[in-house]
């Protein structure tokens, strides 16, 4: 008879393997099968066990939307199987993770699961770029969007106008190619051009690279730095002297 | 002579000591001093070295703000003296945290300081309740506010009807005073009264105690359920079939 299987959504955080959690570190070592993706930290996969099988479904064949019903459907067949599961993926498996479906898909599925959060790269990577999202006096709230829908496109469900005036710092994740649309909705909507900004790609690890401008003149700025990135928008960008990462 | 001391910032995350990262771990381990407060998740101190120093500043007598103050020197003293020190706080410390401005304090006096970001409790507490705070269909972005400055307050940088317009999900941190006034100011910037809400407190911990309402109801559902507590506002929160914590 075959043990009971289990599947253990797990927040790799923004690059850094230190920047697993504790918990996170534990279900890794523990795991028979490991569900990875290119963006999640690699490094860590060195706390497997030697017989874990690592699969990485970034290199699974199909296009983008099959792809997340084979990777649900991967996650339920292998912890039916008897196998203890670990689907670990960069940053917050719910911030623009697909966390919450494929959590979905193992509890109807009635497959034991639970989710250890993790640091996500909105936060830290301009953490480590000396940037903080909150500053006291500066900002009492932080916005954090995907730039994978762009402004205008159908499927948006975002305001524009109302993040510019809203009075957040806005962080775009993703947003590599769709930058400079998103920087001329917010200040056709309303935000003062000269609003410092900055992108953060690779953040927290040794290659990070950093560009700080205008949300006029970011997307030009940053236009070479390459992905994943994360840019921040706000007075929060402008803060000097809190370099202490690798562009120190 | 004396080594030359540090300071690390260390996000303690949402209160499940299990939830500090690897690298936060590894600080603590080798901490000579630990300047921690109420909210930092204490269990993960029985990590700290017997000769560890603890510090509480919870108890350091004084008003709020000249506390900051002496929060800051404590840290630049105790490195100059020498001395590892981690300065240990819940979530992470740049989400309201008052890490900039230590960091600030620690590279103006000279100190080597570091950061360690912190899996934060406006994602976590939500994610162990059920609630992930972005959703593919539902939203493309979240913003995290803090309720310490209430709305109409003459410290309050943020415009609550472009927030109840921007298409995000609203975590609300340190919300468990002003509650009411926020929900009244997001409906009275033109929010859908019936928008879905609900309350973690406690979140991540065996006590984690969850309530479900509207905008306009949750203030009054979440009137006995205690502090810290983190809100969310946005069709995430009747996301049903998720609930997998304390609470399921």
């Amino acid at each position: 008879m075959l043990g009971t299987g289990s599947v253990t959504l797990v927040g790799g955080g923004p690059g850094d393997p230190g920047l697993v959690t504790v918990a996170g570190r534990e279900a890794i070592e523990r795991a028979d099968v490991i569900v990875t993706d290119r963006l999640a930290p690699l490094a860590a996969l060195a706390w497997a066990g030697s017989d874990a099988e690592i699969i990485d479904v970034a290199k699974i064949p199909g296009g983008r939307s099959t792809s997340q019903d084979e990777i649900n459907q991967l996650l339920v067949e292998h912890a039916k199987s008897g196998r203890h599961v670990v689907r670990f993926k960069g940053g917050d498996n719910f911030v623009f993770g697909r966390g919450s479906e494929e959590l979905l898909a193992c509890l109807e599925a009635g497959v034991e699961a639970r989710v250890i959060p993790g640091v996500t790269s909105a936060i830290a990577a301009p953490a480590m770029a000396g940037i903080p999202v909150t500053h006291r006096g500066l900002t009492q709230g932080f916005t954090v969007i995907s730039g994978h829908v762009p402004p205008g496109h159908n499927d948006s469900t975002l305001d524009y106008a109302a993040l510019a005036a809203s009075g957040t710092t806005i962080v775009i994740l993703m947003g590599v190619r769709t930058l400079s649309a998103i920087c001329a909705a917010l200040v056709e909507g309303g935000l003062d051009p000269e609003t410092p900004a900055a992108v953060v790609a690779d953040g927290t690890m040794p290659s990070q690279r950093v560009v700080r401008a205008t949300v006029a003149t970011i997307d030009v700025a940053a236009a070479d730095l390459g992905a994943p990135a994360v840019a921040v928008i706000g007075p929060v960008a402008a803060i000097d002297g809190l370099q202490i990462g690798p562009d120190a």
